[in-house]
């Protein structure tokens, strides 16, 4: 118990330290020696509160190499209990409702907000993304990241934090997309892309909710030829 | 590693047990002595991965009464990573907008969805809001109630995961209400609910608005006179 606690304060101390020192993700920490002098704590202590850390996705421990700053920036595995809810159909249902409900204010609020490297790098995502859908690969993961980059564009750190948990439960729940799609989201990720860039919001707003709309119609005919 | 692998096979067909036997929060598990039995590993093996689900937020394990399963339905503490954000001033902005963004189209939802036991729940934590309101007294605790009660009335899971995330959020970084704002959070709060009552999803929806861009100039001029 004695020990537990002093961990979990040092875990606190580390965290704190972390941020005054400004780390940001990839960033190396100093080893458990240097952290226990710091700290003022045995060796022993140390790993336990960068296991703490780590259990909380805020350090990544690389065997050999030393502690990271984590790139999840603390959002815990599952964070929104997925896991529990038992109705897989159901739980997909949701998650494409509460997308529809959520990705066009925030590609407005990214039309609004983005940042001229911001959008370098949207762009960069929707040209690997192209030539993916060209080739006819699985583009699902950088389908995941053109929609985590657009929340980025938003400036608002909760988005940037809750979209991929959204738009990764649909990937892992829904179907992939069939050949006849391939040219239909190819073009409204570029009306998405187009409208943040030109800096339209309200267009942004409306492209988004185009394609998720398109999306949501797919699952729904798919889900009754399965039924 | 070995053992560790073992409690977390352990740990995923606990889980799988517990879906299928459909407990839900409160209910109490078997014992230690008889998950060994039916998972076919040793107490210990059970023990530790008890202890993985613990962390998860999917059992609570009380001391001498044994385990049960967790209220928290698998929702991790802290699941967006707020600790991390480093800027509180920020981090409030953030949660406010996320806030007017998603909650207007949930009340809608929780119109449209709710069920005749949703509402008189709502009912319940309202007249218990008005009276605290009455009383002068801290209702910050009753009011993320109401909005997670909202949530539930939606149908949608992972709202009513999500929801009760950001208005603890806020509550945590914002201040509490003035003596002069009790009249007109009393009503604002009222009118979200007959509107919600009378399945009027439209006029839900804009007393919810009208109800979050008021605290939201309410925070804007504090922060004005703090600064």
């Amino acid at each position: 118990m004695e020990k537990q606690t002093l961990a979990e304060i040092a875990s606190q101390k580390l965290l704190q330290m972390i941020q005054e020192e400004g780390y940001t993700a990839g960033d190396k920490l100093p080893t458990e020696a240097e952290l226990s002098e710091v700290l003022g704590v045995g060796r022993n202590t140390v790993r336990e509160a960068l296991r703490i850390l780590m259990s909380r996705n805020i350090v990544t421990i690389r065997q050999g190499s030393g502690t990271f700053l984590s790139d999840k920036n603390g959002v815990a595995d599952d964070p929104l209990g997925f896991t529990m809810i038992e109705d897989r159909r159901k739980l997909t249902e949701d998650l494409i409702q509460i997308r529809v409900m959520l990705e066009p204010p925030i590609a407005a609020l990214a039309a609004q907000n983005a940042a001229m490297e911001d959008i370098l790098c949207l762009e960069e995502i929707l040209l690997e993304l192209e030539k993916m859908m060209e080739n006819r690969e699985d583009y699902s993961e950088k389908d995941s990241q053109f929609h985590a980059q657009i929340a980025n564009c938003s400036h608002n750190l909760i988005i940037a934090n809750l979209v991929p948990v959204i738009t990764d439960g649909v990937r892992v729940f829904a179907g992939s997309v069939r050949e006849t799609e391939y040219a239909q989201t190819l073009l409204s990720h570029r009306r998405i892309y187009e409208a943040i860039r030109d800096r339209r919001p309200v267009e942004a707003q409306q492209a988004m909710y185009f394609h998720l709309m398109y999306n949501e119609n797919r699952y729904k005919e798919e889900d009754r030829e399965r039924n």
